[in-house]
Parts: structure tokens; sequence; C-alpha cells
């Protein structure tokens, strides 16, 4: 009773007990090499009138898995609640029956007798009964194999009444597992029924590859003889692991071998038993143990640590027969070792439950993430630029190897789609702009350079660019300036855009990048945020504008049908006459114009009516039917299409490879669904326009822009002025979106460039202005759908274990591709002209919608409709109280309403200097909120941080004198932190990205 | 160390443990008086400098709510997940400490002064501590309280920065709780700080509604102190439970008090003991112990019997930090003593965890429901009919006071909106297939008429009458044969309704009704799935139509809209005088009859312009533009809001009261917005029309029907023949939907009444018959709809307990009220047509789906598609093979198949007959299926029951003589079986109501 001393002690128990003390030595031994995974699989013994199998009744990889007996299949993976009683038991068990460590075993006969021997030898059986325990133990073992398909369904036509029933399945059991050959028991040799080969079932067995490839076996064998009158008990590891033929359902060496014998009549404990042991065998720290352990008494005290560090759940408070799902998360194992070693078991024990009330539970802060070296001033000339090169060149093969996945033809599918509709939408509003001095085809060719280009070269090609809103404001009032005041519109913006990349290459020179380090997720949520509604606005403005392109005729009585019409009514002869003269017509109306007297004016289209100076009359003439409803329907029909899909990768239904296919090519699927009901309908609904020939938009505008000659000199100067507000503008919209796709949580593992970015948006905003194409910078909600797209999970490796988000897949190969496509989608038009627009609408208010989920102030924004019992458990809600986070929420949605105001108005252009007024906002706030706040609802601004490194330091001194109280609200005890970090990922699960 | 003896033994263990003996002597002792639930409260004691107070940080009153010291909230209710540690800790300290059994005490500071001197005189602390703990014990206790809203908002403006914060905060606890006045320590009774009348924030405390009305308080007191150098412990029973002022949050007489005092350095220690014995208080079983313990020996025992029960979970396989949502059920207190009472211990701790393998797990089948006496063969003379009238009449007064609840004003909106909505459409069919000769008015009046007698009267008031497909088929053949045949239609029909009725009186008086426990859950899912297919394609070819009705012009071209035209062209003019001649014109068609030869047939309307033969040509007439695309999106919107709308209830927005209240009205809401939506919009969308004057459909027939004089005597006697195909019909669409409203998972109380809703049935045919109104009998879609409108849950007492379902609002009103309604929608004309028709068919897709679900037929079939690892953990999937399900519902689908395909033809009058069919296949299943996969997956039929039931003794005998053989697949132990049951209710829960 060696547990007593240590955990039935009084109060005050020594620091380390001496179970932990033992184990701390065998642990410390070699720790050098790790010690295999186990795969437990638990056989019990089945009477069949005299007759005798072991049958598979359990397995674990790390959670338990159970045969349901009557349904003939696997449980789901569980976690394994034992009873207290039966952890006591098998600690008796361990201490009263044979240990054999290190046994030497090649075949299954020979482990057995030297068990048996070894049970005979300790006098715990009699030699008599040497024969019959032989006998059982090596009868046949029956697995649990998923039954082929053509199998199950010859079955299914079988009659199954109740007297059959049985045979039936037992006549199924044989033919697939082992025949069943009834042998002798008095033979002592023959009686073997194990094979020392593994079975073809044992290979073809699907389950191998849910095992780790280095895994050994610890086989468990529970049964009821009739023969034993006290229980028999073995626990065997052997020297080294052997596979011992049909002993395990897989084709994996057994180590370890638990085997307890008992009479009838305790069939129940025996298997409770069984279960705690095998849930032991998987345990990472008690399986260390027994592969370590040199005799018995490391086995009890590992048992005891075991049952030191178990959760005890009240009987009252749940219901044993509910089976627990696999949690997200378990404590690492590492972790369970290092408490080992830490010489305070006891006060460990006591953090690690579960809200434990009181004491100093405050003190857990959220972890700040160090933002690497990327933002350190380096004091050096393009010393950032150069570290970036540096970090950047080592992965180059990396970039375009790792391209190669399906996955990534989804992405590319959907940030294309996403792409050539920016690129439509800016580039007909940059010609409305600017009077086609850039239009559309000036918009895809710039997009395809400019994006290939950064893609190819740039510091983070997870980065798309595009064309942003303040840049068109930017554009529309420099040209109407330009217009006003005679100054040649292309030329002057040639020289902005020179100045400009001056300005960039000098910022990056200087490392100007740091400053970012004090955008804080306060910042960047709110420019998200924006961007984010920006998309949705846009998209529903889209959407109502169709109602008024298509306006219904809402008095429209069907009955009347015969009073509705159109007619084009011929002008007065004199006034056709006058119409001719005055217009200026093109050569190609010139025929039209001979027969202008001839016309049968009913003929005409509203167009050709117009044109020709004729009236409209009728109450159909300013009305279009259904347009309008079905662009609604495709527009809404393709965003829910959307959203179901993303959502079904978490239903039950098909496998989870169908599942993840379906959901990763959601929008692609809703595309092609809603372009191809638009076909079946039929109707002339307005379809995405890609233009078809190689040529500027405007006609007497070339391919390059000449810099001198248009323009007086002193505006070459004086342009350096706009410039700079260009330059702003684009520092702040590349920086923050590149803040944000390097955010933390996405787990990027090839660094990121902050100058190298900067140095090619400015090379590229060079390029553009000389060949007279829009410029560009990177898309906030374009580049986080490009990340969400190629976001990995680990494939779930023991079964009940949850996929865990492994990072995305950094790589040049699909930004490029996007890019390209881009550019050739000149020569896509016969195809791309089939996409409605309003589909394309409807994938815009997901990109929006998508990108606003998971940002940790949307979260906030939605507390404010929740009672206060149904929020969800963030873990900022434990720590700040709920008002101080409304404040904060509250802050930053004014901050919002005051951006969102000001973007609509003329003030616009000064946008993104009111993105450095959030940061002033953000440092006001650390006069509002303590600093702990802060540290939980957003991050801390780098003084601070420092300050509170000292402060933490003096206070944790201090904290060691009074030790027991609690509300250390003011006390920060940051040890490690250099900068300022990333949001924290506990509250933006990277696992259910948006898109 | 008594728990040794028993927990740490060897495998084979006494039957009986000394704890569990001893327990089942003291709760033996007087069983009659229950013991109060216990709400307790821990308090930790704070220091803040010198001055302490006593700060609450977790409380009890099922689950453990604990006090998020940073968020100043509570937590969500979770299961205490407590470490083994304490546990054993605890058992020490009740081992060392004072234990004070039915002190008497009326006031704080008197029962400290006993406890202290208790200790004092068993010597556990000298006398010279007296006075301190005295003190400390005497501390204000602080609780946390909801903060009032005023004083949160004023709270927000406040600066908050570092080093205030802790000062504001404190500032706040003091003004809102107690006012904080430091006290002399040295003198002895003016320290007290607990005042003895409970406070005003206590009585206020609105947390008091989660609290039995008879709870008492214990409460838990933990702090630390520098005076003391071993643990100070006292666990306190007062004789009588006494208020002891401010001690604890809410005003309950506290009866318990535990105090755990000790010395620096072990909080986290002395939190996890209080937590434990906080937890142990609040276990039922412990609870009681802990009222009638007579010695510190009995409390022992009770903790050890806790550990005994207690369920463990592996360090490695769960994180302890994750708190665990309370369970849906936890086993029954009366269950756990039971066992103490059962002399097999031992064996039942193994059953009762999760997933214990092996042994005999199969034995475990579904509890059978008797269906009562309502369908035994009573053998005398309307003796089932006098039973029902018996079984009803106690419950008339009750059958009107529980109609008055909130609930019941949407249920009448949503059923009478199902049923004006069945009446139009059935009457439109009937008018159609009679030539009016029942038309729309005839079916509003019979809907009315039929309703509200049957639910005034019936015998199961939540049976909705209606029109049904089979009916309508019969009389749409009846009419034509009466048409080729000269026979007169209205009197015919009189005459099969009067043998019908006949008819069903002779079955109402012979109990023929009994043959329906013949009817399993396998006839009556085929039967209520059939249904539900058949409202949800009804549905959609109704929507389809509309399409149909209104041809979209998929051609228009907006340019082009001076071409599309229609206009009427007036025929020659001799052809129009012919055409006056030819046909009769009624009187107000006189006028126009003169004006005809100077129409201006440009100005005609198309009805106008076919009436007076005149052509509609042009490329538009054909066409209806929007209508059918606005009817789409009004379908498919108020669909999909219905099913938001009613998900809404499990969100997390908004509290619990609102979310009911949305849930409950969600498709009023919906039809509410779409209807809005239309009325915006203002196209002419097919509106519900109700006839707005009282007279029949067709003028030539009056409001009764002559049973002689208009056909040969021999058709009197012949309608015998088809009248007994009517009785058939009526008499299984009426006793299915009766079986499916009755079924045991609705928990009705008041019983049904089979041959009395058989005898109103058959009555109400006579009648109709006279009057030439439709025939009506129970709907099953709108019945479930009705039943699953009126559901109850329970008020969740405890926080995180679970609602209950509690049954269902059994009354008459809200049928009663419906059928008025109906009545009287004939004034309601003017309110009812702003309706459109899509926007109830949409009502119509929702209440077909929603009756599917919770359907296991249903479920079943979702099963094909979703791999064994997904599928949800059904009962029936542990016990059936896989390869059965899926057989049995193959046979299903089948059956459905063969059922819809005779339903879609003319056949379809035999439908009925085919239910009975659906009997004799049920009964051939039993070939196919072993009786145990059947008792699963359906229920027995009665014979195989009592076979069985015989069978199974005797199997039972046998089996006690083979302990451990598990697979007794064939074995089938019902003891207690009379009559097939209901469906399984943890398969369909019934507290997720379909609508």
């Amino acid at each position: 009773m060696k547990y007593g001393p240590r955990g039935l002690h009084v109060c005050p128990h020594p620091l380390v007990s001496p179970a932990a003390e033992r184990l701390r030595y065998i642990l410390g031994e070699d720790d050098d090499m790790p010690t295999p995974t186990l795969f437990t699989e638990m056989d019990t013994l089945q009477h069949d009138g005299d007759e005798m199998e072991w049958k598979e009744s359990a397995r674990w990889v790390k959670f338990e898995e159970k045969v349901e007996e009557g349904g003939e299949r696997w449980s789901k993976p569980h976690v394994s609640t034992l009873t207290l009683h039966s952890l006591f038991e098998l600690r008796t068990c361990i201490q009263t029956g044979s240990v054999l460590l290190d046994l030497e075993g090649y075949s299954l006969p020979q482990i057995v007798d030297d068990i048996v021997d070894r049970q005979v030898a300790d006098g715990l059986i009699g030699p008599e009964l040497r024969e019959k325990v032989s006998f059982v133990l090596l009868r046949k073992h029956r697995h649990q194999h998923k039954k082929p398909i053509h199998l199950s369904l010859a079955d299914m036509g079988k009659s199954n009444n109740s007297p059959t029933s049985e045979c039936c399945n037992r006549k199924w059991c044989v033919s697939t597992c082992f025949s069943y050959d009834v042998s002798d028991p008095a033979q002592s040799r023959s009686m073997n029924d194990i094979s020392d080969k593994p079975s073809t079932d044992q290979m073809k067995n699907k389950f191998m590859k849910k095992i780790p490839r280095d895994a050994e076996a610890s086989n468990v064998l529970i049964g009821e003889v009739d023969f034993l009158d006290k229980p028999f008990v073995a626990f065997v590891r052997l020297a080294q692991a052997t596979t011992l033929g049909g002993l395990t359902e897989v084709p994996v060496p057994t180590r370890f071998l638990f085997v307890l014998l008992g009479p009838h009549g305790k069939g129940k404990s025996y298997n409770e038993i069984g279960r705690a042991i095998a849930t032991l065998m998987v345990d990472d720290l008690f399986s260390d143990v027994a592969y370590k352990a040199r005799d018995r008494d490391d086995l009890i005290a590992g048992i005891d640590e075991f049952l030191d560090e178990v959760i005890v759940l009240p009987p009252g408070e749940w219901d044993p027969k509910i089976r627990i799902e696999p949690p997200k998360k378990v404590p690492s194992a590492d972790m369970r070792k290092s408490v080992l070693n830490l010489n305070e078991l006891g006060q460990v024990n006591g953090t690690g439950t579960a809200g434990g009330p009181g004491g100093g539970e405050d003190e857990e802060m959220p972890i700040p993430h160090e933002l690497g070296e990327e933002l350190q001033f380096t004091g050096r000339f393009c010393g950032g630029l150069w570290l970036d090169i540096k970090r950047k060149v080592p992965w180059i093969l990396s970039d375009f190897s790792q391209g190669f996945h399906i996955q990534s033809i989804s992405a590319v599918l959907f940030i294309y789609l996403g792409c050539i509709t920016n690129a439509i939408t800016f580039g007909g509003l940059l010609g409305d702009a600017t009077d086609n001095y850039q239009g559309v085809m000036e918009s895809f060719l710039g997009t395809a350079l400019a994006g290939t280009v950064f893609c190819l070269l740039g510091g983070q090609p997870l980065i798309i660019l595009s064309s942003t809103g303040p840049i068109l404001i930017f554009e529309k009032l420099l040209y109407e300036f330009c217009k006003s005041n005679t100054i040649d519109y292309m030329e002057l913006r040639l020289w902005i855009g020179l100045h400009s990349c001056l300005q960039c290459l000098i910022l990056v020179a200087t490392d100007a990048s740091y400053i970012i380090k004090y955008i804080t997720r306060f910042t960047e949520e709110g420019f998200s945020s924006l961007i984010s509604f920006i998309f949705i606005s846009d998209a529903i403005k889209k959407m109502v504008g169709s109602f008024k392109y298509y306006p219904i005729n809402r008095v429209f009585k069907p009955d009347y049908v015969t009073t509705y019409r159109c007619e084009c009514i011929a002008p007065d002869q004199a006034a056709a006459m006058a119409f001719n003269v005055s217009v200026p017509l093109a050569d190609d109306n010139m025929t039209d114009l001979y027969n202008i007297t001839g016309l049968d004016w009913s003929q005409l289209s509203k167009k050709e009516c117009v044109k020709y100076g004729g009236a409209l009359l009728g109450n159909a003439c300013k009305y279009v039917p259904d347009l309008a409803l079905i662009s609604f329907i495709l527009f809404f029909g393709t965003y829910s299409m959307t959203v179901s899909l993303k959502k079904f990768k978490t239903s039950r239904y098909f496998p989870t490879k169908l599942r993840k296919l379906i959901s990763d090519f959601s929008i692609f699927m809703s595309i092609m669904t809603f372009v191809g009901l638009d076909m079946l309908v039929g109707l002339d609904t307005p379809k995405l326009i890609v233009p078809t020939e190689f040529q500027p938009t405007r006609p007497d505008r070339g391919w390059v822009v000449m810099p001198f000659g248009k323009n007086p000199w002193w505006v070459y100067v004086a342009s350096a002025v706009p410039a700079l507000l260009v330059t702003i503008l684009i520092f702040m919209d590349q920086q923050i979106s590149a803040v944000i796709v390097n955010r933390k949580e996405n787990k990027l593992k090839k660094g990121c460039g902050y100058h190298l970015d900067l140095f090619w948006v400015g090379i590229l905003m060079a390029v553009c202005s000389f060949l007279g194409l829009p410029w560009y910078v990177a898309a906030t909600v374009i580049s986080i759908a490009h990340i969400d797209s190629l976001k990995m999970e680990s494939e779930s490796s023991a079964p009940g274990e949850q996929p865990q988000f492994l990072g995305v897949r950094e790589q040049r190969l699909t930004g490029i591709l996007v890019f390209v496509l881009t550019g050739v989608s000149i020569f896509l038009a016969p195809v791309l002209q089939y996409i409605p627009m309003p589909v394309l609408y409807g994938v815009f208010l997901y990109m929006g919608v998508a990108s606003l989920a998971g940002i940790q102030f949307w979260e906030r924004i939605k507390l404010y409709l929740m009672p206060a019992k149904h929020q969800p458990d963030f873990s900022f809600l434990r720590h700040v109280p709920l008002r101080r986070v409304h404040l904060f929420t509250l802050v930053q949605i004014i901050c919002l309403a005051v951006l969102w105001t000001l973007k609509s108005t003329v003030a616009a252009i000064i946008f993104p200097v009111m993105i450095l007024g959030l940061m002033v906002v953000r440092k006001m706030m650390d006069l509002m909120f303590s600093q702990h706040d802060l540290a939980w609802l957003d991050d801390i601004l780098p003084e601070k941080d420092k300050k509170k490194e000292k402060d933490g330091k003096k206070k944790k001194d201090h904290k060691r004198t009074k030790a027991a109280e609690p509300e250390s609200d003011e006390e920060i005890p940051m040890d490690t932190i250099d900068l300022p970090s990333a949001p924290d990922p506990s509250v933006t699960p990277p696992t259910q990205p948006p898109v």
C-alpha cells in the first residue's frame, strides 16, 4: 500500500512523493531515445460450449475504441472513463502477479510457457494447471475487421430469424477471420491456434495507416475460466518487439503482454481492469515508465503517478454511460514529464484542475508572440531589405515545389475569379473617372503584370495585389484637376508615380517599415473590418443597383398585357433632317443616313430609336422584366450555396476527403451551378465582359507614356507633393495587409519580407506609370481569401484526435498562375462571357463576410447581443470584466464609423492617414484601459511592453513575499517580450477558416 | 485509512464494503422524510494589506459556477472536475478536524465560538489563537452580484489605467456590497462584521429563483492565515437551518459549515479541498449522508462511497482546463441509493462505466412501452367507446383551462394558416373534380363544422381533421361515374355517406380499433413519411406550376423592348356578328353587345379580347414577366426564414425567453415578413382568395341534400359497396394518424380515444353528406404540427441542468379556435387577401420537411450517406449490425416507393388498403430479421411478444448457468411486455420538435 504515504496524507504533504522521485530517476536516465508509440488491443475470452476463443473487444491508439457487440462495429473513439476501483485493483494485480521484464520471446507458445513457468515457480498456481492455462492462452484470436462490402451485401439477403442468427453470425466470422478447428485439449503442442506469420487479414487491415510507423503493440488478454480459484496475472515486457502471429489485429510487433485470467463471476471487474491497464499503456508517461521500468515497484510508481494526475468526475454530475468525445487538445506529454522534474508536483496538481477557484489564476497572461527580426530596426542602409532577401532566398525551390497540390487548383480558381471581378469593377470605374485613359483593358494588363512580378519576386507571395478604393479616388481627383488646369494627365501621373517610387525606395532603404510594429490588433482589425464592410456594402450596392438598372413594372397586370407596349415614334421629317446635319456621324452610320427617311420606325430597337431621334412612347419603355429578380436569385443563391458548402466540411455525410474537396471547391461549384442555372433560364442577365482585343481602351493613347514634353517643367518637381500622399497611402495599405497576412495564427514558416514587398510595390508603381496602367497595392480581403484557401490541416493520426492546423501552403505558384490567367483572360473571353455579374457579386459578398469571421472584434460585437450566461468561453472574458470588453468594442465601433463616414466623402483620399489616426486612438486607450485588459483584448505597445517588463520583474519579486494575494490585476509578468504580438490564436481559431 | 480494505484489495473483493454497509444502515433509518436540496457557496479569504474579507469564489446548486476573477462574472455552470488528491486530503481533514453535528446555533458569532471552543478543547489549537481565529471567521462576506446596468455604464467612462484599476474595482465593490469598516482586532465582540438580518442585496438577488424553495445552504470557508502552523478544520451541522446574516449570497438558511484555515503557501490545495467538499455537499447521496450522519465515521463512509463511484479521466486523454458542460441526463439519486441496497455493489460499479466491454451488454433491450387499455378488446358492445368516454370526462374542465397560454396563440395562428391553405387547395381541386358541386365555400364550411365538433367532443382533440388526397380521388371517380350513368351525384354521395357512417359505428361498437395495435413503427413511419413526401412534392409542384402559369420570356432583350407587344386584333365584322348570335350572353353582357361593333379593340384586356372573339397577336402575349420569379423568392424565402427562425432557439443570442418566443412564432413572423415584402414590391402575385358570400359554390344546389327522389331505389342499397371502400379509407387514415399523435414520446397524459374518435368521424360523415360538404378525416402532417407547436419544456431549475420535455399542452381550445377562425374566414377576406399563395406553399413545404424530422426511418436513410465512423451514436446502432439496419431501411424505402407509385395512379383509391399491405410486409419481416433486431429497429408484434416472453424466461434460467457468455444475440429477456411498444424515444428526442 505504497500509495498511502503520499496520497492519503494530511494537507501539508511532502513536496515530491517517493513515486515521483522514483520516476524522475528512471525517466531521466537516458532521455535521448524516445520510446515508440504503443497500440493496445484488448481481447476477451469467449466461451461457446467447450470451445474458447479470444475476441477483440477494444483497442487504443490514443483513445478507446470499443467493439459494439450487437452492432458488429467499432464505436467512435472516446476518452476512456475508468472507475477508481479498477485502477486500485490493477495496482494490486501488478503487486501480486508475475512481472516479467525484458523476456526473450520469439513466439507466443514460448512466451506463454515462460509466464506459466514463472507463476508455478512463484507458487501462484499449482503445476497441475500449467497445461490448462497454456491451452487457454493459445486459443485463436478473432479480430473485429471491417467487412468487405461484397460479403456484407451477400449476407444481407440471408434470412436471420432468431434461432439461426447467431449461427449465421458465427459462420461469417469463421469464414472471414480464421477457420475454426476444434483441437484436442490434451495435446500440449498441437493445441496452438496461433500461426507465426501475420495473416492476410492483418496485412490488409486499413487501420494500419492510423498507427504510427514505429509503433509497437501491447496486448491485453482478459478471461474467465473455470479451473482457477484466484486470479492469474502476468505483465510481460519483451526484450525485443516481436510479431506474434494473429495475436494483434494489425501487423505490429508486440512488446507488452498483460494477462488476467480469473474464476468465473467477475467478468465485469476483469474487463474494467483490462481497460485500466490498456489506458495506462497508451498514456504517454506510463508507457515511458513501462519501457524503462527496472522492477515491479517502478510500474507501481507509474500507476501512482497516473493516479495522482487523474481527473475525477463526481458521480452525481455525470452519467458514466456517456462516451466523452476526444478533446481538441490534450496536455502534452513533455509538459507532464517536465512537471515531474520541477520539484513542485503538489502545487502543479492544484493548478492543473479546471476551474480551480481563487488564488492567482489571473497571473495567466496571453502568450505574447514575438514578431521575429523582420521588423527590427537595423540602422544600416537597406539593412532590412538585405535581411528580407537573405530570408527568402533559401526557399526559392520549395516556393514552387510546394505549389503542386490539388488545393492549389481551387485556390487559383477562387482567387482568379476574385481578381478579374475586381479588375473589371475597378477598370470600369477608372474608365469612367479618367475618360478611358485607364479602362478595363489597362486594368487587366496592370493586374497581370504587377501581380506576376510581385508573386514571383515579392517578400510575401501570398499577398495579392489589386486596385483599391483610395487609389481610385486619387486618380479621379487628379484627372479632374488636370482637366480644369489643362495639364496632361498621363504625364503628370507618370511623374507622381516616379516620385512615389523614389519615396518608397527611401522608406525601404531606411527600414521605415519597422514602425508597423505599432500596429496592434486594434488597428489591424479596424482596418480589415472596414475593408470587409466595403466589400459587403459594394456587393449589396451592386445588387440594389440592378433593381434600378432593370426596373420592375410593379403595376403590371397580366390580364392587361395588351395595353403595355413601347413604340418608337418617328420625329417630324424636318427634325429628322436637322438631326442629320447637326450630329457628326461616324463612318458606319453613313449608310443609315441615306435610309433614314425610309426607316420603318416600329422595327427599330430602343437604342437605334434614340440614336435616330425617335421618341419612345408607351408604358413598357422604362421597365425591364425578370432581369432584376433573376439577378437577385443568382446573387443570393451563389452566396448562400457557397456558405452552405463551406459548412459541409463539418457535416456527418460522406468521407472526410470528399467533404474537404467539396468545401475547398465550394466557390467554384456555386459559380458553376448558378452559371448553369443562368444558362438554363436563358435570360439576358448582365454578363462578365472581358476585352477581347489587345489595345488601349482609349484609341488616342499608346502603350508607353513619355515623361517630357507636354507639361511645364515645374510640374515635374511639384508632383512630389501629391506623390507623398500616394506614398503614405500605399505604405499603409500595403503594410497593414501584410501584417494581417503574416499574422502568427497563420503559422507561416518562411518568414515575411515587409521591406522587400515595399520595394517591389515601389518599382511596379514606376513601371505602371510608364505604361499608363493603374497602380497596385496589397488587397486585404483577397489576400486573406488566398491564405484561407491554402490552409493545411494534419491528417488526423490516432482515431479521435482532432486534425491540427499546420500552416499555409506557402508558395509562389498559385499567385503567379492567378495573374498569368488574368493576363490571358483576354483570350478566355468566349468562356468567361457566360458568367453573369450577379454571381460574381455573390462571390464578393461571400469574400467580405468570410473575412469578417474569425476577427476578434466581430466576436466581441456579437457579445452585445448575448446574455452573459450564453457567451462563449473566450479567454479574454475570463480575465476582463464584460463592461470593459464592451467599452473597448464600442471605441472600435466608433472609430470604424468615423472611418466609414470619411471614406464616403472626398476625404477618402486622406483615408490612409486615418489609419495612422487609429494608431493614435490606440495610444490614447492606454489611458482608458489597464495594460492587463489591453493585453487580453489587444496587444501591448512596444514601449509599454518594455516598461512593463521591468515592472513585472520588480512586482514578481514583491509577489513572492505575499503569496496568497490573488488580485494581481495590475501585475503583468511578461518575461521575454521584446516586440508587440500578433493576435491571440486562442480567440481566432485558425482551424475555422472563413474561406 | 479505512478506505484501504475495500478499495485497495485484491481483485476478488467482498460483496459489500464496510462503508456501504454503514451507509445502508443510516440511509435506511427513516427514509420517509426527504432531505432538503443543498445550495453550496464557497468563500475564500482575501487579504488586502491588514484587511481581510471573505469573497465568494464559487457556488453549486447542482453544477459548479465559478467567479471569474478578472472577468468579475460567473462562469458557465460546469461539471466539477476534482483531483483525486483533494478528495483524499478532504478525507484526512474530516478524520483529523473537528466535526460538530447538530450544533445549536442561532448566530454566526456563537457558532464560531462553539467551533473554536471545540478545537481548543480537542487540543487542536492553542487557546491563544482563539481570538485570532474568531476574528478571521467573522470578517465580512463579499458576494459576486450582478451589477446593475446604470452603475456599470457609469463605470464605463472611468479611466482605468494600471495603477488605479485595482483601486477602482475596490471602490465599486465597497459601494455596492458592504461598507468596509476597519475594526479593531483586539475587541472581541465588536469585531463582528456580520449582520444578523439578510441584506437587501441578498433579498434582491435574482439567483434565488434558481434554488428550490425548501433548499438549505452549506457554506465552505477557505483561507490562508499567518498565525496558524497547521490546518484548522471544522465541519458543522446545525440542529436547525439558520439564516446567518450576510454569510450566504441568497437568503437561504445555512445548515452546514465547513471551515478550512491553514498556514500560507498552500492556497491552491486548500481551494481544491474546498471544491471537493462543496461538490460532495451537492451530491445527492452524500448530502443525505451528511444530514443523517451520527458521527465522523459516517461522513468518512460517505466520502468512501463517493470515491467508489467517481469516474476517472486519464490525464493524457483529457485537458483538465476544459470545463465540462453539464450532461443532458445524470443518473438519478434514487438509482444510486437503490444500488446500495442491492448487495452487489462491486458488479454494478463495473456496469456503470462507459464503454465497459464484453459481457452481456447486449442484454440491454429497448424499453417496450405499454399502449395502455385503450386498445384492449373488451368483448362488450361499445365497451371501448364507453371506456373512452369514461377516460375523457374527468378532463373536461382542464381541456379548456389549460388552453390559456401564449403558446396557444402561435399554435392557433400556425394551424389556422395550414387549415385554410388546405381548405382552399382541396376546395379548388374538389370544385374542379365535381363541377363545383363542392367548392371552396363548401370546403371552408365543412372544415369549420367538422373540426369544431371533433375538437369539442372527440377522443383526441389534438387531431386536426382535414380533406385528404384519397377522399379527393374517390369523389372525382364517383362524380365521373355519376355523370356517365346519369345518376344524381349528390344523392348517391349522401347514401354512401350514410352507409359509411353506419359501418363506422359498427366498427366502434365492436371495438374493431383494437387491431391497430398491429401497427408498429414500421407501418406508422411508412405512412407518415409518405404523407410528408406528398406535402413536400405538392408544395414544389405548385411552385413549379407557377413557372408554367406565368411563363418567363426567355429571349427578351431589354434593348428590343420596342418589338414586344401583344395586340388585340378585331375579327372580321361578319365573324363578330355570328359570334353575337351563337353565344348565349349573360345579362351584364347585354350592354356590351350593342357596343361591340364600336369597340376600340386595342383597349380591350386579354380576357375581354378573347371573350369578344378577338385574336391576340404579338410575341408578348404568352409571357408574364416577374411573377414567377417573385413567387419563387416568396416561396423559398418563407421556407428558409421559418427554418432559420426555428433554429434560432438554440443560438446564443438574446435571452432564452425571447428566443423561445421567436422560435414559437417563426412561421407567423416569416409569413408576415414575406407578405410585407410582397406588398412592398407590389407585383400582382396570386393571392389567397376566400369566398366572401355565404352561398353554395354552385347556384343550382341548396344547403341540404334530400335523400330520396332522384335515383332509383336499388342505388340506395348498392351504395353500401363503395361505402365499404370509404370506410376502410377513413378507418386507416384516421387511426394511423391517431397512433402517430398518441405516440409515447409525446408524453400525453389524458389518454386517447380511438373509438370515440371514430364515432365522431362517422357521425360527421353523415352530417356532411346531408349538407353536401366534403368528408373529413384526421390529417397527419397538420396534426403533428399541432402537437409540435404545443410542446412544453421544463424551466431549467439548477444552472446547467437541461430543460426536460414535459409533454404537450393537451386541450381543446386551440383546435376549436382554429376551426371557428376557419369558419369566420369568410369575413376575414379583406385581411387574408394580402397573403400571396407562394408564401403559403412555403409553409406547406416547411410542414412536410418538419414532420420528417424526428422520424427514425429518416435518420436511418441518412445513415446510407454517412461513413460508419461519423454516424451518430443511436442506440440501435450499438445493437444491430449496420447491414441489417440498412436492409431494414431498404425494405421500407421499397414499400414507400410502391405506395408512392400507387398513389400517383388511379389505384390511389385502394391506397388505405395498401397500408394494410404494409402491415403484411411487416409480418413477413419476422422471417427476415431476428426478433432482437426488430425490437431495436421496430416493435415486436403482439403474438411474437407473448411467445418471446415465455422463451425469454426459459432462456434466462439457462443463462444463469453460463454467466460469461456475452453473445446472447438470440436472447430477448423482456419480462413485462404485454403490448407492442411505441417508438424508442431515445432515437427521436422529443426535445427537438420539428415545428
